[in-house]
């Protein structure tokens, strides 16, 4: 039996009180913000403060059939979406080639490795092998939490799955591999301290 | 007057003998390729070989209309052309960021500005301070031709021309100021062993 102290308001139960079904968090730093406009957002402070320049590459597109209608611009009538044969992400810091993908996931304890493809692996491997710096953000949203990892680290969880093993990387594998990006105000993800001490460590 | 020796054929006169017009070189090695099939060729091969990781970027593209049929994938029914931000392409070399334009262009005596944006100009010089390497290739088709002239030089020119001088840059000029390419057989237009001469002067 609970107790209900006067406040001055009706009271009402909280939902946990009602459904078994956990709370879901307030989220009110991201406001409907995805991934993918909060990384671009830091992107652009970074390039507007000096810091890096590194721009997320277009929607590669497929066209079938393009209008030229006359005094105006090229329409595109039909068109398909094709697979990225890279990452979405790349560009220069001090000096250093940066490459990577982003990506998040409605799971809160795993991360499903469907999200990415092999040949984006492929990618990120001999990017790795030409001395530039490729890794993946993950994030979890049901919780809001970002990952850097690595994209050697990320090739050693694939080849597990290609080897039999499981099709996700565990939250707690995750946690034990990737630096944690705490959500900041701007830059948004400040991915760039994370390489700061990736290079310091590598050097 | 000229002597037809015989050889068994019929003679017949060359075109430069029946026209003022300067004959057009045969051009055996190019097959109508564009310079854009010959760097995504050249690409290829650096890939493959384990040379160097550099793609061309997709075309940007605004998606206004996406039907969604069942059964069969996404088609795009209406979009546009963009303008890009930055250069087509992009890369690693041996620790190196790789950044750059490429154009051709008909005219056989100078090579028009117009060929590239103020923000790919702004881009490059943007790569250049955080320590990458950027540059412009440059193709004169009517003499098939091709020059790498470094950021910072397609720089000057084009504050020359903001400041009220020559929208172009004479042949004279691209030869002076950049590195002629000759093409080859694999890869087609070989612009890394210009980069290994600039990271070895620049070091």
């Amino acid at each position: 039996m609970a107790f209900h102290y006067p406040n001055g308001k009706r009271y009402v139960p909280a939902v946990s009180a009602l459904t078994s079904r956990p709370v879901k968090k307030a989220n009110y730093g991201n406001r409907g913000k995805s991934l993918e406009d909060d990384i671009n957002d830091s992107n652009e402070y970074y390039l507007a403060n000096g810091v890096a320049v590194i721009h997320k590459k277009p929607t590669p597109i497929q066209i079938v059939d393009v209008h030229y209608p006359k005094r105006s611009a090229a329409v595109i009538k039909e068109a398909y979406f094709k697979q990225a044969s890279t990452t979405d992400y790349n560009g220069v810091y001090n000096g250093n080639y940066i490459d990577f993908e982003a990506k998040e996931t409605q799971n809160p304890t795993s991360f499903p490795l469907k999200n990415f493809h092999e040949h984006q692996i492929r990618h990120m491997e001999a990017v790795t092998k030409q001395g530039g710096i490729s890794f993946v953000l993950l994030k979890f949203s049901p919780v809001d939490e970002i990952f850097l990892m690595d994209s050697q680290c990320l090739s050693g969880f694939w080849e597990r799955m290609l080897q039999g093993g499981r099709k996700s990387i565990t939250k707690e594998e995750v946690e034990a591999h990737s630096s944690y990006i705490p959500l900041g105000f701007q830059p948004r993800i400040d991915y760039i301290k994370v390489i700061d001490e990736i290079i310091r460590v590598s050097k």
